[in-house]
């Protein structure tokens, strides 16, 4: 059955459902942020089965990242940084961000999406709201179970450990400033480790 | 004498001669970046008196901002930062910068100017060379002079304090991350500061 000639109702799986996932995905973010956004209503949008959207896509988090086009999940980097003790997290974020974004293709890749993120204010408010509700909440939700740290507390830490993070990022992969961008690795994590550190559990 | 019917030679002083400079200002440095263009080759590529140039733009720094229509000089706004003592530079330039792009007009400016260096290639070196050579040689020679460090060391502290300083920017003005956005300078100023101090002044 081509598409035009679908009948209004469920899309059956194939091989262009995926894809069909991912546009009606892009549409529903850009239009009600990632928040506002649930993975039955992509379903719906795209006309599909949600066990499609399950199978095709493990979380909210992924389906976003295609519907971005980035190689990289920041929400899956910052899980595999939790794991271990917090006392050195800020030494593990550094080195999990080097290690996702340092191949050529993820830093290619990279500077497209900040291009369209600037250039689509949509793209930038789901963007932030991704940070803050799905990567962001859960270094929060760790400074506040383990450390007992006040809501609003948790968030400016984290929210500082997102600055310098981007910072980051943005010298090494966009500006390219040579001192940054062609630091070695185990350097940078020596050096910004525990900036990041102190962000999250030193004195502020 | 309109434009048009202008002669090869020297253009007059007069209303569209400094509009002329600035859009041959903005070719020269698109097509040789920044580091690589003079006032006088400025001159030249907009048929004018060198004097001219620097009658209206005091520093290649001020008219490679008009050429990138920035509302900031930050090469003028580091200079500030840097009057005072080096043990608390850090904390002078997060109060600088933030009191430099607060002004709504300034943020606004500033979405622009990125989106427009992320789709131009030529325009993020020239920005790159500015930054390193008109912005952290600043503070790379006051770190030389004053505590006698090398200039490998001096180029990694800047571009570790560049690169806070451009994650708190995005955060704040480009993101919009509530808790970065919302933040009280003082605050800022409290829990950055540090952050950039250490990569001046402290053990890496």
């Amino acid at each position: 059955m081509s598409t035009s000639a679908r009948p209004r109702g469920r899309r059956p799986a194939g091989e262009d459902t995926k894809g069909a996932i991912v546009t009606a995905a892009r549409e529903q973010f850009g239009a009600h942020g990632y928040a506002g956004v649930s993975m039955r209503a992509i379903a719906r949008a795209a006309a599909v089965d949600p066990a499609l959207v399950h199978h095709y896509f493990e979380s909210k988090t992924a389906l976003f990242m295609a519907a971005m086009e980035s190689p990289v999940n920041p929400a899956e980097r910052v899980s595999t940084a939790l794991q271990g003790p917090l006392e050195d997290l800020g030494a593990r974020i550094v080195r999990v961000a080097v290690a996702a974004w340092d191949p050529p293709e993820a830093r290619d890749r990279l500077r497209l999406l900040l291009r369209s993120a600037m250039e689509h204010p949509a793209g930038l408010r789901a963007f932030r709201e991704f940070l803050s509700t799905a990567v962001l909440s859960q270094i929060e939700q760790r400074l506040r179970q383990e450390a007992g740290v006040a809501l609003d507390e948790a968030r400016r830490r984290t929210g500082l450990v997102g600055s310098q993070l981007a910072g980051l990022i943005m010298a090494r992969y966009v500006i390219e400033l040579p001192a940054i961008a062609d630091a070695d690795v185990d350097e940078l994590v020596g050096q910004v480790g525990p900036a990041l550190q102190r962000y999250l559990t030193g004195p502020l």
